[in-house]
């Protein structure tokens, strides 16, 4: 019981996934009162010494950014954040991994940071402040590893994992929500005016017979979102991660991290299970050779997510990096006449009238899958991934 | 290199696989020469008093048997094995993990043990041997749980894992392959005359309209075979495996230790991909829902398996003892659909007439994988699986 | 030769021992040159910013102390210490585990600070201040748990194990040498004038014919001292060690960590071999039984230290905080008549006149160790264990 | 209390010294009950066939011998193993680490075996035994290392640490009483007739001006055992061990496993302590140096021991194997002198009268111990220890 309590502890303060592995022989046994351990206790002096110092920081900076990043939602503290950086004035933006946040926030979100694959004006922000506040932000390669001009970690804010760093110091054992709690209160508001020049995104995609690039994915699912409203995505790897970028903020779910394939569908249905909203999938045909049969699931429990292949026939981020390597050639397989065995819809579409016109069938139908395998010729990219793919060329020819 | 060495040498010396992991920034280091391990040394003094004692044990025994396990064509001890036997009058058997084994060696055969889920006959002749020779076995729960009266290991002669136990006492250090080459030097031959009954498989499946039962879909396999030749065959977990005891005796892949679903297609594909053999690949449906889709690299590779899917819309096995678990109800996906997709050629059957025709069908077309999706009825069992069930229960009651 | 590099480097980073140890088959294999490793890189800038806020601290604080503690030793920074307390007009106490550092600088040197066992005016400078400042001090039960008023820690400036607490924060991976040069280039001198009341050890034995107590023998040594130069001394655990916190500061090695009894005999040996300076050995009976006869080594190596036996027959220390265990009893052996046997010569002391004499007949005597038997009656003790005793007693009873 | 239960038990299974560390919060603690573990199982089974087996091997070989080792002591199996060695006629031997045993029982015992260092006659008994049965020895080098003709091990029966080896083979599980028991029931008696020719030991010193060697003081301690009766031994490590191979068989402790110097006198001091017997010690001058001076503990707790203290400046026994190690040299420490301060009564004997007198002195004086300094030239050798040297020294050079 003391080592339940213990896990169950440990879940709640990192807001990670716990393990409790049970031995067969074990399960029907009975156990004693698993008693929950006290809460962590947080040091009052050293979190206002702390608060102190991060507010005079920001204070003296030219140009403070807050990016916030996935503790931000871990923790549950969106709105709180999005108050804080209207009332200090502080324009936002997310990590990569971080997309998604604040998206139904009131917050002075201006976009994805995104180093040499993101926006000129982003990338700029960020690399140019003065103050950067790292809220909850994970520091790793990839969220920074593609920056234009390296950031000084040494002189950011970073509240992250359960302490603060400031310049080159350290207060341990300050957990992220107790930050942002006590500064809310030092700084009771009112919000200051200013104004922030949000990100832009494509819309209006003219349905004509042209074949598909990504990035009109990206602009038909924009349309679609203006006309019927937001829905949670959930993306797999590959470009279609990159070009959900593309899309005007909303919910996002994705494997940033460890970068895994065969995350989309599978947590495309998880999202539904959880939330009851409809989801957005987006897969590349190599992600969706791992796990797209999942959705056979969908009929036994009444899901129907919108499913968007990018259908390339190809590991064809893979491709981009290393052309020589032929196992990046997938062959054709034919994923819209599966639809039917596995019990949902399912249209091959090759120009962009076809995407229109199959997303807004799809919209229109609900109590089944629907599964639109999307033609794309091989090496038509993103604009994000092109950008992404010439910035680190750019980058490692600069070593 | 000298880990390297190591590695391997255990890789040779156990036969099993063994991991070789390389740190990406390693790949490209240059490496001082690998020089192998010297051979195991065996003590041929020990080897011989070893051997002696086998001998005089299995003249003394009124009823020997041998029973031969994976270690016998893990190194590759086929041919000496049958030999040996010959020139014993030994009769042999395999076990459930071992089924397969010497089914194109001439050795006296008898059958299979599954203690309670066997066919009678070959259960009696093992669990009242007084010299049960045990060459290669694994001893555990999948091949002998389910005796009838249980063998007393104590008594037996067993060579496995480098080492012999007799009795009550063990020699060390004395791995199969020495002790088989030396009982073949002191058993110079001939070979004894002696008969044993082999095991009678069902044949002649009447071409009518009755539904299909997974015994018919042996006998149907036998019918093919017995016009055809025989076919390598991979089975998944489930009735399929107990249905592959009844088909006549030819090289099987199988998950028999751990009991893995999911292994069965993949398996047939790596038999086709190392042998360059057709074959014939037995699954469920619970377990094609898991891996059935790595069907769709055939193409690429120009395989061309025979897949038998034994489609109950279940997991029948495990409703056998747990009928009241509504997960086990899977739903009817349309696999036979999706074969095209997957760039073969699908169809399903439902009366034996039926089965009948699409085996001749797809024997008869070559370069595409062909998926027979056979609809079997909830709750219709193989005989073997029934006898099977019928037998733990009587065991569970008994205690 | 990589192992070997580590463990080297790890030995100088830390000024810690290390172990090397060498399998007996290997002693003559030859062994690949040893690079060492390259040497630890400080951050400048992180040194820069700690500096100045502990520069800052020092300057608002209207009481500062600077307490030294073994790293400033272990580093070999006592005469830059005593320099930067000068320059920055500190007054330095050493901690318990501290005593006998900058006993030969010119330091603005106050005492040693032992919480309710010290002299109350170095107690109250320690407690009062408002910017404690250890420098190298180990933070443990052994040189804080007897305060009178508790330390707030977070409240003080501590530079240990390589890196820097101040308040709430840590600046890492900043070691003491580089803190403390870095400091004496931002504080470039001259000293400032200031003056600071050294702590009052008691001089002026009566050589008459009282019975002897510890404090008689701190007093006796002091008078020696005083007339022949200081010793350095290696003090046994007991009341011998609060013995000598009576004795002028001095060069003293003592068990203070573990507290580990039979450490001075071998202690002052090794002081001798080491050093070359004839040392002053205190040691109690309880511990002399246990590693005392070592001596008999010193007519080998012409060692010759002063060895001041306080024999009580007793575990004395123990017995004032548990009075009804008998094992505390331990005898009366004849250590003075031992000494003849082991090479050197002893004498029994009873009353302050036979101490005074045999001191300066063991200082007049050299070549061979002088092992004076100072008999003490049961129940007196020093002054300082005393203090101790009455105020770890007090303290308790508050709880 | 589960963890104490299974660590009580196997300290009764293996009769060896376990540890229980407590926690200092945890010493008053209320602990459950601890359920004493259910005792282990032999299977009486197994341990018939094994004991068939040991009784054929021991009838068909010319000339069995047993060799009773360490465990025979440890399960308190003396008085069974005498009885079964005279029922099987087996002529009896111990090991050098097995000194001691069976010396109060009746049974046949022949000598101590020690190869190259033992007596011609017990070595060729041992080495050219076809039937050794070697009970609870242990097989390591302090025993077995200078045999003259390699003894193989493979050939030999061995009963130790739970199990059963012969020739080839383990039985495994079987514990050195259970195997005793079941051969004593096994061969129900009489007692065979047959006489073995028991070793000899020097006897009747002459009482003369010579000096003394170590030999001469094992003849002195058998004259006295046999004028006053048998005194059970300890000695440390050194020449003093080979010494007391040429002492008639009686009751010994001694560091034979690790051959740790410093055993002796603590042991002597346990032996007494345990038994209330008195003992006599034999001790170099190098050990006593260690831990000597724990025989100033005797008078507090009324012991009297005898201590044999062999000094020859000198870690002789290292000498013979590296005398240009000037390490070796010891100096001559005045032990006699010291007794008196420790509470003792000391004398320092040079000649062979001058012994014999302080023996028969100190075997007259009780309560206090009798410190008997024995000046013994250096380079003169027991008996033993030299055939030790020039046995060693031959092995090596036919290397
Ligand atoms: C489990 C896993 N294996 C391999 C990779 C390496 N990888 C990254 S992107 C990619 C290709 C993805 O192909 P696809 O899903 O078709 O998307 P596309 O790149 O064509 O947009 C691969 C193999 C990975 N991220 N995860
Ligand atoms: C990876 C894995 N998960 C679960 C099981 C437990 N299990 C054994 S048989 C079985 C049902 C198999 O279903 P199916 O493949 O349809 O074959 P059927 O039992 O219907 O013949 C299950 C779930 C297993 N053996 N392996
Ligand atoms: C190795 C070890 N064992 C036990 C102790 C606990 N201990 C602390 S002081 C002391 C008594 C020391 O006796 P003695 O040397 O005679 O000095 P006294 O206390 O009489 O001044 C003991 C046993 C210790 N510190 N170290
Ligand atoms: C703890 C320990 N250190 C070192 C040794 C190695 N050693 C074996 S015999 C010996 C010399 C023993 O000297 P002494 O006790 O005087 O006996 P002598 O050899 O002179 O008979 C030494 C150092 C040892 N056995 N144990």
């Amino acid at each position: 019981p003391a080592d339940i309590a213990r896990v169950l502890a440990n879940c709640l303060r990192h807001s990670e996934p716990v393990y409790i592995e049970m031995p067969r022989d074990m399960v029907a046994v009975p156990c004693l009162e698993v008693v929950s351990e006290p809460a962590f206790k947080v040091d009052p002096d050293a979190l206002d010494a702390c608060v102190d110092e991060i507010l005079e920081r920001l204070q003296q900076a030219k140009s403070p950014v807050l990016m916030a990043g996935v503790e931000v939602r871990r923790y549950g503290l969106e709105d709180k954040v999005a108050t804080l950086s209207r009332r200090l004035g502080l324009p936002v933006v997310t990590s990569f991994m971080g997309r998604g946040l604040l998206a139904d926030q009131d917050a002075p979100l201006v976009g994805t940071y995104m180093g040499v694959a993101g926006f000129p004006e982003v990338t700029q922000l960020v690399e140019n402040s003065d103050g950067l506040f790292l809220l909850g932000e994970i520091i790793c390669d990839t969220n920074f590893a593609v920056s234009e001009t390296k950031i000084d970690m040494r002189k950011t804010i970073q509240a992250l994992s359960g302490q603060v760093n400031i310049g080159y110091h350290t207060y341990a054992n300050l957990p992220l929500a107790a930050v942002v709690n006590r500064m809310l209160e030092r700084v009771p508001g009112p919000d200051k005016m200013f104004t922030v020049t949000p990100q832009h995104f494509p819309t209006g995609l003219p349905a004509d017979d042209q074949s598909i690039t990504p990035t009109d994915i990206a602009t038909a699912v924009n349309d679609l979102m203006a006309r019927h409203g937001k829905m949670p995505m959930a993306s797999d790897m590959g470009d279609c991660l990159f070009t959900a970028m593309e899309i005007s903020h909303t919910a996002l779910v994705a494997p940033g991290y460890y970068a895994t394939m065969g995350f989309g569908v599978p947590a495309g249905l998880g999202l539904q299970a959880a939330t009851g909203e409809r989801p957005l999938i987006l897969v590349g045909d190599g992600a969706f050779q791992m796990t797209g049969w999942e959705l056979g699931n969908c009929k036994r429990y009444g899901w129907d997510p919108i499913v968007l292949l990018f259908n390339n026939a190809s590991w064809e981020m893979l491709r981009t990096f290393q052309p020589e390597s032929h196992f990046n050639d997938l062959g054709h397989w034919g994923f819209a006449e599966m639809a039917a065995g596995l019990g949902g819809d399912g249209v091959r579409v090759g120009t962009r009238a076809e995407l229109k016109r199959a997303l807004d069938q799809a919209m229109a139908t609900r109590g089944k899958f629907q599964l639109i395998e999307v033609t794309i010729p091989q090496g038509v990219l993103s604009s994000t991934l092109a950008r992404f793919v010439a910035g680190v060329k750019r980058l490692n020819a600069a070593k």
